[in-house]
């Protein structure tokens, strides 16, 4: 296969936005064909700023456009597990934004469908497994470096937004495990290598924004899993850091540890003055990922290409979701839940 | 009150040794007139290395010389409550080692006895209190600079001892929570303002030590503590560290955070070679907190003269000691337990 | 101007291949539309890797291939000067990797050829200043935050290469501080508000390599240069690094200073074992420097469409180059050189 | 030798309390029994703070006290020379502050004193080599863990004190290099293994106090020296640190590097904020060096004792001085000056 493959964007707010321009300036062998909204300033950002020239309104019409291999959907997370499997129906290889989906019904239809597709691809978005520093933590592991793992710590941390925008997400993001620690599970699925979760224990606290407490959500929440053979993890999330984004992982072996991304440097300058010895810090996930949301684009095209296995399934979303919906009732039962 | 404080130290394991050289040779206003073990070693050490004049086999004879203003205890937990009962009967002001016991019924008596004393100065020894870094930790955040604290993650890791010896000791330790988290769980308190604790799970793994299954006990265990308010504490404790002695705690508040100890580095030499760039790690806890060991012994000496008033309570200990007790239970239970 | 830039490489060694690949794949509004080297492998590789259409053995048929607006010289130093004349005399916009000549008289040549052709961009590849730690330091000085910086402390020091490539190349290098210090010179000058320099002192020594010897040059070099107004920078360069590739530049102001670089972590994983407390490190420059050669094609690209005014100067190139020769020469002579 | 080393102390001054109080306090086998200052506060404080019963007004007078082993002089640089003669006359073992002097006949002169009394203990203030973090740095050179060392980078930064008290002490302090750098010139000259230097270059500024003017003097200094064999050593003194006391030291070798003192971090806690992620340094070299003080006075007893061998010689002192002074020589010519 040597001619680029042609994409379809779905969905083109903030997120869209940047997996689209990873797409239309920065990824190998594909071609940004087709974009779809149905919020007019995104269909003209579409035309005027990527130079797509074919831009729809409505999903039906992408999938029916012409010149598309594969779709990435970018779209709210309730659409997710509908527009996969149309997608693939219509023979398209298929990028879904993370979670796959919030009820595991969803996820079962979406991994059914794609079984009757083999010759499809179909790739959910935990973008951290294409961040060059967790790529190297699970090289290290999976190399035996810090012996048998058993023990992952690890937290999504979002500077505090005073106007408290998430608030009025609360009603459909699933709550604060579903939307921040899923990525934290699924990275804990990695690194200890795939084991099943048996039990799910959480509490959390609003520290900040009383409103979400109608929807029965936190803007603090910890979360023990046990997984079978003794492992376990140990996740934190937060909507109310003052000092920035910091998405963390340890991972503790018998014979070492590996702790990503703590402290959350935005680049590599010191300042030493009247506040101590300091370093600025990353903003959001966008920032911090950038990088590997281009990578992961890139990951996409060239498994859609046949040139590269993709390691991260359907499966390990499921999965993901799975657990994301134990710790989320037993935040909610104040009792420890099977997964 | 301008006469040295004349002490008598009881026990002189390893840790026993650390408090008598302290009060031998480096800490002000005091003169360690006694000394106290039942073996002969430990006695002929008090005789030859610290040039005590009476050193005593009976606990009792002790607490009879003439020449004891003061005791401090460094004995098995199991003996705290009784001696420090007596010690008090006997007049003395009295420091005991932690915790201070292992169920609540003795915390209960000392706190009685010491009730009886108003003039006797009783005083458990959770160092992490006296430690420069802590100090600095707490004073910050009493001063309001990270805001309302609502969340502590404490963790207390030992270096792997390939020996297990503390399997040995796993009968009367309590459980690793009971020997180890117990400073945390003081700190969360001292940090969090005192706040009420309300709930506790706890789970746990046997990583490299199985010897440890046949006492209910393990070599990592972790435990989510909640609080009146609000507040939460995640407890980490393992004695399977392959680096080192690594005891941090992370405070986070509504305007920022503080993390005391990561990293655990051992001086201030950091090395660049071909293992990377690195710096050594502490040992264990005794070269932790050397420095805490003397000020603690320092702040006792300075509150039996009367100079000082200790912020640490009987009554701190005796909490720290109930929440230990139900982590504990919910190890063993598998639900939440009510502290 | 919309139409994409239309840019021809010379030189595809090493370093030319990654502008090459930022040029093809992820530089926005331009093309790879040409290509020469005399080195028949290096022609291969730009047809089959980049799939450029164009590509040629010799300088003059690439100048005069009629779909080239911009031409990007990775060659020799040594043919630094004349290409670039060549290239601006044929109307093209030019960009020469660092340094600019050897000698002063040829970067005199080039700034008055330049000096005719005001409507074209001539620019020198130094490449840290697109670096966006560099960048972030730069704009903080420059917005006052340390006060009047006065002292630079920058050193380029390179991973030992136990081979020692680099000797086979001493003779046409112009020695350790032409070819490694000449980035700090540069980054001095931008740091300090462009001061005159007066006078440099230097000192050397071989440490590993005696092969140098023969050349006057040594593996290790120290550097002192005094600016008009007070200000100094001290330089280190060295090809004997046992850790990895370390770039760093502090910068101290009357108010804080800055540090840019230190360590030279090579991600954000840190690994804690038997070796410490460690990170991993940097290899080589092309891996510090990856994204700042990236943005600095995007930079040229630009400003050759007219869309941004650059600030790196000709003029900065040559005052570089003649720091570097006053440096230079000190080394030789072992006495203070006038700049 | 068991009974206790009786100590006079010399001066009591910000210093000569410091090394009062380890004396009193904290350093075993000594009694400070006496004391000697031509300030009466200075004396007051010596028998009320410290309970010293002999305290005079002349030096001479303690000399003659009939209970005094050794004496510590920490006296005005100008006296240390004759003082220590004196004491070395009077049979006592001397400690002198560093410098030991400011010229290379009193060095020489008080050498030939003490080659004279090859039983009395004559030590110079050089307190870094009893810093725990400097041992182990020369420890591990020692040991060949970097190779052969070659290159010092080392740096003696004190905060900037607006008042300007230095600039009073600048008539009679012998400059910046000979105040600040000394203790630099020692370390390198340690964890070199003592090459002989043989050249010297210096430049300065004046950042901050125009008064030094007018005495030679600078507030900010840099100097290379060059020593036999090839190693090299830069240097860097200031005064005018915003953010603190950083007193850091690099040795380069051809195996690794190591780098003591970096940031200088005030203690374990790490801040993250508004400010980015922080923490505090270090005011001044008091608090950097306090163990270290206390240890060297235990050295200096032990010494005394015929418990320990110095490694730290008188010889080492001049060598230091005279390095000190060629680097003063040359900040004021402009040129290379011959160690």
């Amino acid at each position: 296969m040597t001619s680029p493959l042609r994409i379809g964007i779905v969905g083109l707010g903030r997120l869209g936005q940047r997996h689209a321009q990873a797409l239309a300036f920065s990824t190998r062998n594909c071609v940004l064909t087709a974009a779809c909204s149905p919020v007019e300033t995104e269909r003209t950002y579409a035309s005027t700023e990527l130079g797509i020239q074919r831009v729809y309104a409505r999903f039906e019409d992408l999938l029916a456009s012409p010149d598309v291999d594969a779709v990435v959907l970018v779209t709210p997370t309730s659409l997710h597990a509908d527009q996969a499997i149309a997608a693939l129906q219509a023979g398209k290889h298929v990028f879904v934004e993370k979670p796959l989906a919030l009820n595991l019904p969803d996820c079962e239809r979406v991994l059914a469908e794609a079984d009757k597709h083999p010759d499809l691809i179909a790739m959910v978005g935990f973008v951290r497994r294409f961040d060059p520093s967790y790529r190297a933590a699970q090289a290290s592991i999976a190399a035996g470096e810090i012996g048998r793992p058993f023990i992952v710590r690890s937290q999504t941390c979002d500077q505090n937004d005073p106007d408290g925008f998430f608030v009025r997400f609360a009603p459909t993001s699933g709550g604060i495990f579903m939307d921040c620690s899923v990525h934290d599970i699924d990275l804990a699925r990695w690194m200890l290598g795939r084991p099943k979760a048996l039990k799910a224990y959480a509490t959390g606290t609003v520290a900040l924004h009383p409103g979400l407490s109608e929807f029965g959500d936190v803007d603090n929440g910890l979360a023990i899993v046990d997984f079978e053979g003794g492992a376990k993890a140990v996740f934190y999330a937060s909507r109310t850091m003052a000092h920035g984004h910091e998405t963390s992982t340890e991972v503790i072996g018998t014979a070492g540890k590996l702790l990503v991304g703590e402290h959350a440097a935005r680049d590599r300058v010191v300042t030493s003055d009247a506040h101590g010895v300091r370093h600025a810090v990353l903003k959001d996930f966008y920032e911090r990922f950038e990088a590997a949301f281009a990578a992961e684009m890139g990951e996409f095209v060239a498994a859609c290409r046949g040139e590269r296995q993709l390691t991260l399934t359907l499966s390990d979303a499921m999965e993901a979701t799975r657990i994301g919906l134990a710790i989320t009732r037993s935040l909610h039962s104040g009792m420890p839940e099977a997964v």
